[in-house]
């Protein structure tokens, strides 16, 4: 199997999956029972929360475990609407967001919130200044990705947090889920409030994730039940996801100092034998994320392309995997202003740093042939 | 070890943990996913509703599968609330509810909401006719829990369900979390609209569980995003958790069937034991669910009993795990108007299908001399 879907999900690692099965069977108590079992295991809670804090550059109490990404984007958009809207209920975000911010902004909006979603340009990137211009006095909220999940557009974070950093009773919140690993992007620097990363994009597991919020940051919980997650997000803590996913941050920030060279290789190598085809259009931009790679085949239903690769065991996919049951064209790629014939013909590759140049190769023989193929029966 | 703690939380069954290994390690992908492999995935997602909802009795449709019971409880009672708070925002549950229904009608509170709190007897019960007494022209939603977490209360669902059906407009949700696999509760017959359940409270793993949702019911969604679940609760599914959690499902029903009468003589036997110490007064109602046994024993600490007995590696717990960490007065307790010597010295014993009398047995000597020995202590 070549599997280049890695922006919809990734394989655990086995030593992630052992992680796992060693604590969820052995370390089964609940952190919060009283007894001395109940302790050891919130002990190894303590660590992961520790080791996590460390490896994002934050303080332990500013690590709040989540079951994934989708929780995280709506834990802080809402969280930060519901605590904050007696201030104002102005928020903004980018029309490329992923579904699990922009569906949260629209529901907000039918709570009586307005909302700003900000134009990008062809390469699907925000302009720091149209952030600053939308601006207003009722503003608490701004979201903004750091790397598009269709495009692999890196979106200017810092320079976003830069000029944010002059409102400071205005949060901002990035859905980093896509960039973890893959980008540098550090978040206090980068004057970033809250921050989402999920667990199963980088062969951890599903169910898995953390939300940073800063220190200073109020907001009103999802999740209200128990003390939990230091008050912020309630239910039994899932530490075998949790230590699980500390292992697959360590191991993929690792990669990303060691092999991000290898990742560039091969989308180097990628891009490279796909712009040779005439057929092809590439709609990533130059500087994209290293994983991604989003092109179109103008005239060819994306689905065709998929299905056929899949019976050679390759998979690539349309757009995200979130929003692929909806109508046949890329929201994204049409928010970039992009024509029909390629927002309804994109298809992505999203490489992890465990694919090699051996399966790119394969991948594009595999392309060329289904290009053939595709045309003759076109052509009939 | 002899772990008395299954209210807190439960050991995961060995071959629960192996569904999960299979699934996390071979069908990784994203049932999303337009390809061939995503679609192997989405088959068994499929499969799993279906067997869920067979278990329940209910459509796969209504199977929502969820993070756990705090999730559920959640997205049951905010969901409820948010969608249809333009009909009124009147809502009711007991007292003695677990923490996160009870916080999540706090924070509603906060939001506007006004809630009527339904006071309980000595027992814990809660009388249907003070359910009914409370409804307004502007209440949305009634919810009760199936079994009480700390005193193991068997609330009268149906009866209350009875009711409900004369008053459609508003919504009913059953807690079920401790219920589930000890008590039977048809949802439907009993009218219930909305019912939480959760996988680790049934020998499942943590970070998993359901709500079910009868299919006449709109809710808004805690989670915006992709189209899963149904469109009611957006993010990637977490299919190895839901196989598991359907596994362990359908392992413990089995179980009810067949070893209810193993269950109840431990409970039986650990009663009697109890009711001969001359220190010891039992406060859960002799018509309690099968596995929780909650006693006091007036003038001792306790987290000294709990520490004493867990240096023999048995693991008993005072209160909720979730509200542990909160002053020393069990809230359920006060709520059923029990003086402080028995509030402040509560224990609970929550038993398992997969314990022993022999542990019983051990339980009870070890119980015997921990009082013996503190005795001691205090006279000196």
């Amino acid at each position: 199997m070549i599997y280049f879907d890695n922006s919809a999900t990734t394989k655990p690692l086995p030593e992630v999956l052992d992680s796992y099965q060693k604590v969820a069977g052995e370390l089964f108590g609940n952190p919060s029972s009283v007894h001395s079992f109940g302790g050891k295991v919130e002990r190894l809670m303590q660590q992961s929360r520790h080791q996590a804090a460390q490896l994002f550059g934050v303080e332990a109490q500013e690590v709040i475990f989540t079951s994934g990404g989708t929780e995280g984007n709506n834990m802080a958009i809402k969280g930060i609407a519901f605590m904050h809207q007696s201030r104002g209920k102005h928020i903004i975000t980018s029309k490329i967001e992923h579904p699990s911010v922009l569906e949260a902004f629209r529901a907000l909006e039918t709570l009586g919130f307005e909302v700003t979603y900000i134009d990008v340009n062809k390469e699907g990137k925000v302009d720091p200044d149209s952030v600053e211009l939308a601006l207003r006095k009722d503003t608490i909220l701004v979201s903004i990705m750091s790397v598009n999940n269709e495009l692999g557009t890196v979106q200017p974070v810092k320079e976003i947090g830069d000029k944010l950093k002059h409102y400071p009773k205005v949060f901002f919140h990035v859905d980093h889920v896509q960039g973890l690993g893959k980008i540098r992007m550090p978040i206090i620097e980068s004057g970033i409030d809250l921050c989402t990363v999920s667990g199963h994009k980088i062969h951890g597991l599903k169910g898995s994730g953390a939300l940073i919020i800063r220190k200073n940051v109020s907001l009103f919980p999802l999740l209200h039940g128990g003390d939990q997650e230091l008050e912020r997000r309630a239910g039994t803590e899932n530490l075998p996801a949790n230590v699980a996913f500390v292992k697959a941050l360590r191991l993929t920030l690792e990669k990303q100092k060691q092999s991000s060279d290898h990742l560039s290789q091969i989308h180097q190598y990628i891009r490279w034998e796909l712009k040779k085809m005439e057929q092809v259009i590439i709609n990533s931009p130059y500087d994209s994320a290293p994983h991604i790679i989003n092109f179109s085949i103008p005239g060819f239903k994306p689905e065709v392309v998929i299905h056929s690769l899949g019976e050679k065991e390759i998979y690539i996919s349309t757009k995200s995997a979130c929003s692929s049951r909806e109508p046949e064209v890329s929201t994204v790629l049409k928010a970039c202003s992009l024509d029909y014939e390629r927002t309804s013909s994109a298809l992505r590759v999203s490489l992890s740093y465990h694919n090699t140049i051996e399966e790119a190769d394969s991948f594009i023989e595999a392309l060329k042939e289904t290009i053939e193929q595709l045309k003759e029966t076109m052509r009939r």
